[in-house]
């Protein structure tokens, strides 16, 4: 008899992605076995991560570690940790450390958190010579991602979601952005594995919370029970067709220059409006405004210099950069 | 003193589409002024059109009327449509008339009311000779729309909303895409115009009246007021984007055929995933397969061949099309 179908959905899940990082990543010093490890906060979508490398690791020939990361926010995270760490150790797991992290505040409590997490990973990951780290990510937290940008009303980029492959060298991968919270919660019980709610997941004062206990329900309430599957390949179109726009507008900037490097208004007048305002936004963060806080009217307002010109003065953007038309000229530069 | 804001607001939206109209159309024989109707439900923002309309219009020497179309969906519907009509001539347009029509039953009731309503709209159109017809969608509408293409899943072409202008030769103009239903139902209040709701639009039958009713507003309530306004803003982004990479698409279709016109494999490859996927939509919707019932998953299995050619057969598409790989090239023809 085989696994439970839970159990079979997770493990090749992890299985495809390992194959993937064995087939990718520069090989290894004769008789290395790679090193995979899982970022692990004890919730469900995470332990069953874990379970899952953990039975497939051995197979291929790869090291399975974990790593929990204490993000010191509440009393006791400390001693949370410290079970999680032996629930990796009892899956086989090793390394399986924890490791505490200071949370700062930029960016909002989510963003800090996020940070601070992200910067104890890559640590680890250098530190124990990771070939990868695995995030438990599902196919329902990619569909809240896209809704939260959505919010932002800033374009397909902020609509395509986390990534299945990201950072430094592919580092990180989310084995799980297919499959959904349910199978993963399923996968834990039938294996018997413990699993902590993080108290975050259900508070209301998080914007990540309230959309999955209200937003996105009323959504499928009104919409139909596809709206998950739906978001999530919103997310994989949108991140196709943002990169291929930025593709274009990288190689357009080039020919759209004069010989002083200067952006010329009547070839920039000549692209369609999707990939010149790319261009003029990569100038605008060339030239030193802040990418974060440069939205699309801001862009729109420099576009007009090109496409409603009418002797329009100087347009201040964010981080003191100025946009000016100068005898056909775009000149974009901090003041 | 001046004119209510709200009443300002939709005079100005007005306005500056009609100033548009007469930039864009052909000039009508001397001394014919041109006619623009507006279409009017009866409800509060096609009312508030139909009075900026009457009001601004006589002001640019355009002639204005109006046309209510009787879905003969409710019993009295027929009276209620002759009640449009009294309240369009009170405001001064000429012609201002009702059109019955009978609903069809395809695509669900939605889409055969819209198909009826717009089959209408055209023959009044063209019987009257008019330069144009004003919609009264607002950024609202805008965003509920924006919601039911996400919940396709089907890309950026679905978030991309209603145009602003569209129909054959721009028939269809939006003036109240950028502005909210508030706005609408504010300048029909102060200027004691009788609104008619209809009751489709309360009725949780209809999926865009669960969306209005509940969607929308859980969503707001988890992600922040700004939610409408967002949505909107994502629309007229991706609908820039849709249409850069279809030219790109359209272009770059022409260089990956060889000599006898079928698509190379090769060529096919070298072009950027969202690029190469619209290629291979727009040759399966040439071949036969319907628009409609062409979704993402089937473009993706023709995209494999390109991708990931392990000598897979045949790919049945919608519409009994079929793709296949031969030699290097991809052919797709109805079978």
């Amino acid at each position: 008899m085989g696994p439970h179908p839970a159990v079979a959905a997770i493990r090749l899940a992890v299985r495809r992605v390992l194959h993937d990082i064995l087939d990718t990543q520069p090989q290894p010093p004769a008789g290395d076995r790679p090193l995979v490890l899982v970022a692990c906060s004890g919730g469900a979508d995470s332990m069953a991560l874990a379970s899952a490398l953990a039975f497939e690791a051995p197979k291929l020939g790869v090291r399975a570690g974990g790593i929990t990361v204490d993000h010191r926010l509440q009393p006791g995270s400390d001693v949370r940790a410290e079970d999680v760490v032996l629930r990796l150790t009892s899956l086989g797991l090793t390394p399986a450390e924890s490791v505490a992290v200071d949370v700062g505040r930029a960016g909002g409590p989510e963003a800090a958190a996020r940070d601070a997490r992200y910067g104890a990973l890559d640590a680890a990951a250098e530190r124990h010579g990771a070939a990868a780290v695995l995030l438990g990510h599902t196919r329902d937290d990619q569909a809240e991602t896209v809704l939260l940008g959505l919010a932002r009303g800033s374009g397909i980029r902020s609509l395509s979601g986390m990534a299945a492959v990201s950072g430094a060298a592919g580092r990180y991968r989310r084995p799980f952005l297919g499959l959904d919270r349910q199978t993963a919660r399923k996968a834990c019980l039938v294996q018997h594995l413990p699993v902590w709610d993080d108290p975050h997941n259900t508070d209301p004062a998080y914007t990540r919370s309230r959309l999955r206990h209200e937003g996105l329900p009323a959504l499928e309430k009104a919409l139909g029970k596809g709206v998950v599957e739906a978001l999530a390949r919103t997310a994989q179109l949108s991140r196709d067709d943002a990169d291929a726009l930025d593709a274009w507008a990288q190689q357009a900037a080039q020919t759209v220059r004069d010989a002083a490097g200067l952006l010329e208004c009547a070839k920039l007048y000549a692209l369609p409006p999707a990939v010149r305002r790319r261009i003029l936004r990569r100038a605008a963060i060339e030239a030193g405004a802040p990418a974060g806080a440069l939205f699309a009217r801001h862009i729109e307002e420099v576009d007009r210099l090109i496409t409603g010109w009418r002797g329009q003065g100087e347009i201040n953007l964010p981080g003191k950069v100025v946009a000016q038309r100068q005898g056909g000229r775009l000149v974009i530069r901090q003041g």
